[in-house]
């Protein structure tokens, strides 16, 4: 996706140790014309798949999600990481290391809105190492939801996670695919994810 | 707003307490054409009045947040409520109790996408003791923006956070006003937000 990719390059900061900073339009200020253009290619690329519920982890994989499933006029559930008094006692609950706060986190899904009836898109903002996409999985694997495809709006493709994803069998697709950033530079890949 | 009033009546859930539960559209499963039609009805409110930014607390502020972002073509800052590394070691910071999670959260914005400059709507899914709204408007102020109204999605009239946004001059906006939950019924204010 050009656009993505040029307001990548434009404000997108290599902060070292494999941290891009996308703050401006993605992560805390979100573009939200650009974020409708995103859930559409998305959309666009799984929408034959009889999907039925886009599957996200919050907080920043809201947004791209979120116009993913309207593109794909399906509803969107968010995996929470803390508890809200309003959530049922049993949950299902997957665990993943998170990359840009130094801690591990526990995504929770109510029974109540995902169940074995479902085939479900996972959709996140980054993929990277991949292992919050692998705990989205393991909750829909819970419900016994097939899961169709993973869908990210950047990847970072020298972390890794694409191939853990490939190997299960899953289709994958990110809009603009980071094969390495220096310090002046962050050089996609060509052809991978056209 | 009345689709979405009756999808309050259908699927909301009076948890006692005054706490409603709306999981299954807004708060961990999102209708996205619903949450579209929210933003379209909050942007067509507040649309003459110059905004430059809409900012909403994550997390279930940032679906209402980014469709009425769209509508009106401005981008959308969500305050964080934990610190990403991304973020600058300086940020506006301001505390709100947590009324579904029995704890203070922080909510932290980055002075590089609030300035004093910027006419901000806030926006939220829920108007209720209007503790989270005061915080944004406090992260607003901060930054020296002018805050030019409130939109929510659902207020509790009967908690009282619109007597202490309007004392403070702010034009308020919600799209669902539920004055009482009973047992067995959600009741909405008749006119005060038609």
């Amino acid at each position: 996706m050009e656009a993505l990719k040029e307001r990548i390059r434009k404000e997108g900061v290599n902060l070292g140790g494999g941290i891009l900073k996308v703050d401006s339009f993605i992560n805390h200020q979100v573009d939200p014309a650009l974020m409708l253009a995103v859930g559409g290619a998305l959309a666009a690329h799984f929408g034959a798949m009889g999907i039925t519920k886009v599957l996200t982890a919050e907080i920043s994989g809201i947004a791209p999600a979120l116009t993913t499933a309207l593109a794909l006029g399906v509803p969107v559930v968010y995996g929470r990481k803390t508890k809200p008094i309003t959530m049922p006692k049993n949950v299902y609950v997957a665990t993943a290391p998170s990359h840009t706060k130094g801690q591990e986190v526990h995504l929770m899904v109510s029974p109540e809105f995902l169940t074995s009836k479902d085939k479900v898109l996972i959709i996140d903002d980054f993929l990277a190492t991949g292992h919050t996409i692998m705990a989205l999985i393991s909750l829909a694997e819970q419900a016994g939801a097939e899961v169709v495809g993973v869908g990210a709006v950047i990847e970072k493709s020298f972390e890794g996670g694409r191939a853990m994803l490939e190997a299960r069998g899953l289709r994958v697709r990110s809009l603009a695919v980071i094969k390495e950033m220096t310090d002046d530079e962050i050089i996609f890949a060509e052809g991978v994810s056209p």
